[in-house]
């Protein structure tokens, strides 16, 4: 399953706000398998949100959108994909009285602007946004699945979780894909390419292997995707074990560890505490430390 | 002028990398007056890179391309360009005489993997990218122009501010853009466009309004276009005196200042001083205070 991922927005055209949205949809497609091929931006255009949708649909079995739903920019976007799907706009009374209370919680009478947050194209299924005004809308159109959600970063996640991805799951093919991410350290992306190539080019069909340099610190990631969860899980402890003989010191850590949580962790372990005297950097270092859950236990003072 | 930026690779697309290049380049592109029409992303697959310019380059003047250009991914963009645009790879003399200078220093030997990156199409102006092995290319087609420059953040930058943006300088119509940030803080965004109605109807049609919400934050951004300099300066600072009629306690600062920057100033002013005694913050708010250049004049100790 292809999938799009469209986020409108003149901010993120002139370059003011970076689009984590993108990222994060991105990772949760592709956390249940769902291949994203293309994450275009363009401005609250009419014209730009057509012509997107036409270079994507061809290609694409799902367009993930964003943005263009708050009542201040004229709600381009819901009434874009009204007029190209030939839907109606019509009353809504769930989502009415969703913003009706929102609105009421923070002291705000009802306007005849956030009523219009309540019009929807007739021929949608509506996803009930709990944390804004703004409904998400779910368009299916030609064996094609097209969702229009908030800008908002945490109206966007929640209805991400809630109502997307527990849909679109049950859609995608029950494969299993197992991915594990090995931090290593001292030896620069490219020596590690050569060190690797050869169990590289031995490794299955399966599997991909994918290089993410960061300052100080090379990302390895293994893929496998299969449709036997235990013969995938089994060829995963494979390769790592693999992996960990032919970098036995590089290896710092996996997935989400960092350098002060493994740090952390041998001084736990080992019982030992850890004290830093600062000057130029200033409370950096302890604010790396502490910002680890249960810090408290190993560092004792600056 | 239109712009398109075009950024390769995967890991955009699965999110595992936050697709900062796009930011920067769209601020320097809008910096110079070069509005920024579309951001895409696709994969390092020579089919997508096709679809997207023949996407792009009906209206954009100018596309601008990121990745795909190391020698451990085959070059997919560098052949795709070539091939689209009809040209041959040749052997780029003053590019090898950089790669290998630049490995000498790392101790490396050139292998044939990195001469391939000295092999250019022989229609392109060859931006000499001193900061790595892949220099950038500049294509003049079709009345046209189409830039492609390395992924690597550092490398993209630097071909960017030494290459690119001052050819493409030459080219933009002379017009003034001025431009300043307002912040403010304690005013929700949706009420202070309501405050703010009035005034923003009344501002001249050269002029943009735009409402940058962070946590805690508004940022109100006023952007002007005019061709005279002086003028386009008069207005600026008439709506500045206005706004700041409107909300006399709430802009606490402009453009690039941040909270610990004022609140350090204020210190410095009135030659007062500061300590922090901090527990859950685990020196975070020291480090805050300390991130600030000369702040050991104000902050003494935690």
């Amino acid at each position: 399953m292809n999938a799009s991922i469209l986020n409108i927005g003149n901010e993120l055209l002139n370059g003011l706000v970076v689009n984590t949205n993108a990222s994060y949809i991105a990772r949760q497609l592709d956390g249940i398998g769902v291949y994203v091929k293309r994450i275009d931006t363009v401005s609250d255009s009419r014209d730009d949100i057509v012509k997107s949708l036409e270079y994507h649909l061809p290609e694409s079995d799902i367009v993930v959108i964003t943005g263009g739903l708050g009542p201040t920019n004229d709600d381009i976007t819901k009434l874009t994909l009204a007029d190209k799907f030939g839907m109606k706009l019509q009353f809504h009374q769930p989502s009415y009285d969703n913003i009706k209370n929102l609105l009421k919680n923070r002291g705000i009478e009802v306007s005849e602007t956030n009523r219009q947050q309540a019009m929807l194209p007739d021929g949608c299924v509506v996803l009930a946004n709990t944390q804004g005004t703004a409904p998400g809308m779910w368009f299916n159109v030609n064996s094609k699945i097209v969702v229009s959600l908030p800008g908002v970063p945490f109206e966007m996640k929640y209805l991400m979780e809630a109502e997307v991805l527990p849909r679109l799951k049950k859609r995608v093919q029950s494969k299993t894909i197992l991915r594990k991410l090995f931090l290593t350290t001292g030896i620069p992306e490219s020596y590690l390419q050569d060190i690797l190539r050869d169990w590289e080019s031995a490794l299955a069909e399966n599997t991909q292997l994918a290089y993410l340099p960061e300052p100080g610190i090379v990302k390895l990631r293994i893929s496998i995707t299969g449709d036997d969860q235990k013969a995938v899980s089994e060829q995963l402890s494979l390769y790592e074990s693999q992996l960990r003989k032919i970098l036995p010191h590089e290896i710092f850590g996996t997935d989400n560890e960092t350098i002060e949580i493994v740090v952390g962790k041998m001084l736990a372990n080992r019982g030992k505490t850890i004290s830093v005297a600062e000057s130029c950097t200033g409370g950096y270092l302890s604010h790396l430390i502490t910002s680890v859950p249960g810090s408290s236990n190993y560092f004792m003072e600056e």
